[in-house]
């Protein structure tokens, strides 16, 4: 039996501006931060413990890695931290607001860019300012490796090769993981350890910094997963994440 | 050319209550912090930029690390940790104020068992609480990497190989190496760099919270080197290190 937890990092300055946020590298606010802090202490709480971490090369997963570490006083845990693992990217999208963007364009056709499976937002164009290949830690990504806009679909594809040549190595290897990582790098890891369907993962929402837990079989097949804290207050969170595609009022 | 940058971490609680620290895991003071802080503003302002760090295991060098990396926009960064690195084992000395063993000792053998090359202090006995073969972060070393107590010719022993086997072929391909560690980890680099006799490297002290830049030549010998900052605060900070074991008046 192996224990792998996710966490999605805590809320982002651009979570809470309604921004599209993606590949943008933006810090924690003050209670994403706590938020953080919070899930260090379930999983005190809880009894869990790790033996290595995995993170994005994106702050907000980073910073919310780091204080769980701190609360656990497991600050000397080996951390990886790799691309494959951060959020989807948003092409044109990144920076602007959801509730305009609802607004201009409907909520349908943002609900879509935000949810369907296969359909991306509008690319960025290679002479954008927001290009990856401008940003010195995508330095060693291949053109076909750096995305200029994703839909899940795209996500998807490239976390997992991190998953089948990095997380499950470690698992079978006995390592006990935590990954800190973002709401659709976490949903396609999700998507395939339950089977998920295309259609059904659109309703499917992580909830900011509360620890994940799944229990994997030796096959690395869930048993079964769920989210440690109060189960209201998830369903809050849930439900918070599922409104901010709405244009503001 | 090279370039190599070493940072000892800042205040730690223990330099503030002048205990004899070594292998005990304890935190940054809010000065320490500031001191990392501060690190960061000297490293952006110089334009130095990195390609990967190496740190301990114990917490205060990793926060001053998380600090500096925070403050450069850099958490995106690699980070190795390794023992390697961590703090001179005290042995049984670790814990006990520096003062009072001074007044109980006398201010030589304090003097000798601190900054002597080859006089250990007291070891630690197998059933020590202190024993760092007690410490799950400790479980992949052998019986004999596993320290009891060192000299300061102990730490270099098990610096140097992390120095051959890690930091100088990261160097050579090419890599800027930030180093975030401890007064004697950094102390054996630095002996060795810069061909310091084990008489001389007693008189050394390395302030706490300062980039210590090295310039290296492709053979890695150093061709200079120099702290970032203002050199009245440095001469003052070393002064304070300088002055830890002084018996409180």
């Amino acid at each position: 039996m192996h224990t792998l937890v996710l966490v999605r990092h805590g809320q982002s300055e651009w979570n809470l501006e309604n921004r599209f946020t993606g590949w943008t590298d933006v810090g924690l606010t003050p209670q994403g931060e706590a938020e953080a802090a919070s899930a260090a202490e379930l999983l005190l709480a809880g009894g869990y413990d790790f033996d290595a971490c995995l993170t994005s090369v994106l702050k907000r997963a980073i910073k919310t890695l780091d204080i769980v570490l701190e609360g656990m006083d497991r600050m000397w845990l080996p951390v990886a931290k790799s691309w494959r693992l951060n959020e989807r990217h948003y092409g044109a999208l990144q920076g602007l607001n959801k509730a305009e963007m609802t607004e201009k364009f409907g909520e349908a056709q943002v609900f879509s860019w935000r949810r369907s499976y296969d359909v991306p937002p509008p690319a960025l164009t290679p002479d954008d300012p927001r290009h990856p290949g401008r940003d010195r830690r995508y330095a060693g990504l291949t053109e076909a490796e750096l995305p200029l806009t994703e839909c899940l679909k795209d996500t998807v594809a490239r976390v997992m090769p991190y998953w089948e040549g990095e997380v499950a190595p470690r698992i079978r290897a006995g390592q006990r993981l935590l990954i800190a990582a973002h709401g659709n790098s976490i949903r396609a890891m999700v998507k395939y350890l339950d089977g998920i369907s295309d259609a059904d993962i659109a309703g499917l929402n992580i909830p900011t910094g509360v620890p994940l837990v799944y229990e994997l079989d030796t096959e690395l097949r869930p048993v079964r997963h769920f989210y440690l804290g109060d189960p209201e207050a998830i369903a809050r969170s849930i439900q918070a994440v599922a409104d901010q595609a709405k244009a503001k009022k």
